[in-house]
């Protein structure tokens, strides 16, 4: 027979140190999340490929796992069209799920719906360092909220997860980034650039972080665009420098280019957001944030931890997707935690062997021990199981001083020798 | 665009109050496991197909949900052989995965090592009430442990999860029943029955519990055995009646059929388990306890409640499959629990709306409210929730009284009004 030992190309069997850390964090998400109201869903990992291909998804609808189609439904599309092999595929992310979902269910949900989701997804990529075709992801959604309340709860309680699940390795300092769409695009059109070159223009402005302004200035100019709006557009981000509110910032565009509502709706989302983090979080509106996805039709955030160079969630408001599945217009916002980037970080910053650890008890029991011993064994394993201890039992083997060292190994300090003669 | 609604046919959305409960469940088995030394891993969904198919999963693998091949592959796979479209698929259990699982990572694992598995699988049935097409399986194995250790610490572990979490609902009395495949074995070669018609008699004797002694008579009949045999055979069962050990029972089987050892083993976990559990646990020597699959070699058991007529958890030793992956024999033993069927019996006993509450605080602000007092309330709720209180804050609607009607049905029993002027 034709076994194979390694999991399937670009996947990952979890050791049972990673999985104690993977479920503390879990429970620690959970926790938080629900103390802000947040209720659990889950969907099933397959969809239908119709829901999958539907362009919201931009390039990962490239990498959907498809599912093989059965019995005669596979005879009829091999023998006439063989791009309809299959029907479903496994979900490449919780957004689109979870428009299905809401269209699904809207019935029995409360409005405004405050939803968490954690699962796998699965993505065809080229394996790489750190990069998996099977992972978790973790989001939080207020459907059917169009207030601020929404951004409010969902940056807060992100902040505050954050904070705690960090504080394990004594990271504390992390920045929340805050602007609007609306901002992005009034800028733009300051400028003078044409409405359908906006979205270029913010994916080169979205590079910010790594090629600074000049960088973006140039590939600006590579690409083209009119000199004179290319000068009125950088200077824009040149008085970006400082801790400037929304309104401070914004004000050559209020009146023509952007409500003055946008900027105090954002400088209250921040305000309020400070006030309900530790010191340690910075809340700041950034002109320079662009977040990828083009579905976002308001507010955009992002967090990052100071010392690395890379956001570990994102998320904003997105009005118009939900109602492509249900028919019905509803408002939604939402936050996306980078988990296997959490996990990465906190992982080369621990000891996992010595994670959780506590005192673990193991009695070793020889062979041919009579049975009331035996029995006397389990019920002092019990006794102390009953008391919160973590208890094995198990046979003495013939190496016995391997087999201490195993259980030292994986957390068994307290071991007790049960011999057949004493 | 075609977008569908609902959930890929055969498949669930979980609702808010059904995850709570899942989700609760899932915690009290795992708190309970780990208390026994388990320790939790995780394996990929999908698993190589030649694993899929190596005939130790029966039916399960004409159930499989294959993932179609990706780009030149695919295009080879048409060109050439359709019966090459897919070289992976969905897992249809846990214990094949735990077999590669083991294989692939025993280096970096403890000897015995204890695993807990908790995760979906997938099976193509038809859909019928009760029965997806994506379920969650729960499993514990000992690999590496060939004393009567592992049976006590599977089993025991296992009567006290479910004692804990059917307590909720009231239910208390359970049934272990425990038998050995030797014993089986050694019944029908007492009878005298051919030895390559084992298996067919066992799964007759299977069916002990829905059609009576009688009925399993009658169906060895109509199976043409050997009428001295059939006799041989019954007889043995209609002795069965009462609470008699197994060495007690086995007796007339010991020297030429039977290993006396076995008897006794038997008894020192049954006398074990008694000891461990609550007093409204019954575990028995249950001589017509079969157990389907055919890769168990020793010891079987299986949980029952009193009042249903199902089992809820099976398992016993395959000391043979592992081996099959890793080249190198090694033992095992597990318990699988019907984490499906024990969520259903749940859910018939409890109201859900209820589950888990506590009182649960909402601040519902009216539009055009100052950011001052925006401000203030969030402060106030996140008061609230450093003081472990679950709290959400949402824009007052323009139908307040219904507003107020969900959130009540949501557990929020605590509603704060903020008027814009106040």
């Amino acid at each position: 027979m034709n076994f194979i030992k390694t999991p399937v190309k670009g996947m990952r069997d979890y050791l049972p140190r990673d999985m104690l850390l993977r479920q503390s964090v879990i429970n620690m998400i959970r926790e938080t999340y629900m103390k802000y109201g947040f209720t659990e869903i889950e969907t099933p990992a397959m969809e239908h490929i119709e829901n999958l291909t539907n362009k919201q998804g931009g390039e990962n609808e490239k990498l959907i796992f498809k599912i093989l189609k059965r019995g005669r439904s596979l005879e009829t599309a091999l023998a006439n069209d063989a791009s309809e092999l299959s029907d479903s595929g496994l979900r490449y992310d919780l957004t689109v799920p979870l428009a299905r979902y809401y269209a699904n269910n809207a019935s029995s949900l409360p409005v405004p719906f405050k939803a968490l989701q954690i699962g796998s997804v699965w993505r065809a990529d080229k394996p790489q360092k750190g990069r998996f075709r099977q992972f978790t992801q973790c989001d939080i959604d207020i459907i059917g909220e169009d207030s601020i309340m929404a951004e409010i709860e969902l940056i807060a309680a992100t902040a505050d997860m954050l904070t705690k699940i960090f504080a394990q390795i004594g990271i504390t300092k992390f920045t929340v980034h805050v602007s609007d769409r609306q901002i992005l695009r009034a800028m733009a059109d300051f400028a003078g650039f044409p409405k359908e070159e906006y979205s270029n223009i913010f994916i080169i402005l979205d590079k910010y972080d790594k090629i600074g302004l000049a960088g973006v200035e140039d590939e600006l100019r590579k690409n083209g665009y009119d000199e004179a709006a290319i000068q009125k557009y950088i200077d824009i981000f040149r008085n970006a420098v400082g801790d400037k509110s929304s309104r401070e910032y914004c004000g050559f565009l209020f009146g023509r280019f952007l409500e003055e509502k946008c900027a105090d709706d954002l400088d209250t989302i921040i305000q309020c957001v400070r006030r309900m983090v530790s010191g340690n979080v910075n809340v700041i509106f950034d002109p320079t944030l662009v977040r990828g996805m083009s579905y976002y039709t308001g507010t955009i955030f992002e967090c990052s931890i100071d010392d690395y160079n890379f956001s570990i969630a994102g998320g904003g408001r997105y009005d118009k997707m939900i109602g492509k599945y249900s028919g019905t217009d509803v408002s939604a916002c939402g936050f996306s935690i980078g988990f296997e980037r959490i996990i990465t970080i906190l992982s080369d910053h621990m000891d996992l062997t010595k994670y959780g650890s506590q005192d673990k008890h193991v009695f070793l029991v020889q062979f041919g021990v009579s049975s009331e011993k035996i029995l006397a064994v389990f019920q002092q394993a019990q006794q102390l199981r009953s008391e919160g201890k973590v208890v094995t039992v198990q046979a003495m083997r013939k190496n016995l001083k391997r087999q201490i060292e195993y259980l030292n190994a994986s957390g068994y300090n307290i071991v007790t020798r049960v011999y057949k003669d004493e």
